[in-house]
């Protein structure tokens, strides 16, 4: 095959040079700062591809990550309930989609985040802008804290999915989801809400 | 080279050939299972050797998992304090020994633990026998919610090694080890000793 130049017309594999400027964006400049337009330079193709094939930037992200869910679809409906009781929500809803088969991409994800630093940036950025933020946006606490409240939450949250799915340490790994629930939703309703000074 | 036959003399690549017996012994039987006598037959020495090399079995399990500190010196002492602070000193050991030298040993072993089935079982055998057995014997809870407890403490410091030194998500990769044991030293005291049903 010949190398291409210019823009690329809607080749089959064009979906996956967006993806692949994509991914290097967002690990290279973060959610925020990486814009579609420039991405859609990098993949030299016109900005209105990339929406036509991905929607929103959102959207193009779930599928750099090969996220199996859109927690925008999902975070919205447990963060409506009553504020208390958001740690055993957000415990279950995550057991809920890693003992799913969308788990597997889960366990992909951290896979290759503990083995290549810009995946681990990717993972990072997603669990920020597209897990956390959602959370944390409703909560009436200092905004100041709100970091930190999140980056707690991630750590009980994959130290979980790493014993359940990955090293698989026994109990946790075969337990009920509600033995779960009920045993970590207090933890991550701390984290959230609670004191966070002992 | 040649292939050489019976037991091997103490020649240079014998300490290596025993971690390699070791390192398999343990991942496939288990540390309680895997003997030193079974782990001297298949890397073809005299037990005694062995011995001579490593001292006892735990000593031998710590060399083979590239263990830069041994547990069993350093958990008798934080376990030997009042029975309240016990998550909150053990939250600052961990974080000692990670934010330390040692803690690229850590790192490494997360590494090929996800990537690697074999080590996954060699980093349970590690948490079990090298660090949760030495906690957890000294608590007064019902023994049946012993393997519970440990995995969730192991849920929660795997998950904090994750985020502070593979993901490095902020604030936690960056906080001052103190603001991290107040936060998160309770969450280990409960799942120690406090109640877990919600």
């Amino acid at each position: 095959m010949t190398r291409r130049t210019g823009r690329r017309p809607g080749n089959p594999d064009t979906r996956e040079v967006i993806l692949v400027a994509a991914r290097a964006a967002f690990a290279e400049r973060g959610f925020d700062a990486a814009s579609i337009r420039a991405i859609a330079a990098a993949a030299e193709v016109d900005p209105a591809l990339v929406h036509h094939y991905f929607g929103s930037k959102d959207q193009l992200f779930l599928a750099a990550m090969n996220s199996p869910v859109d927690p925008g679809d999902l975070i919205p409906r447990i963060v409506a309930g009553p504020r208390d009781g958001l740690g055993e929500r957000l415990v279950r809803l995550f057991l809920g989609v890693w003992d799913s088969p969308a788990g597997a991409a889960g366990v992909a994800l951290l896979r290759s985040s503990v083995t290549h630093d810009w995946s681990a940036r990717l993972l990072r950025e997603f669990l920020i802008t597209q897990v956390l933020r959602r959370v944390l946006d409703h909560l009436d606490v200092d905004p100041a804290e709100l970091p930190m409240r999140g980056s707690l939450v991630a750590s009980q949250m994959i130290g979980l999915a790493m014993m359940r799915y990955v090293i698989k340490l026994e109990p946790v790994a075969s337990a009920a989801p509600e033995t779960l629930v009920a045993a970590i939703g207090p933890t991550v309703q701390r984290y959230l809400t609670g004191p966070l000074d002992g």
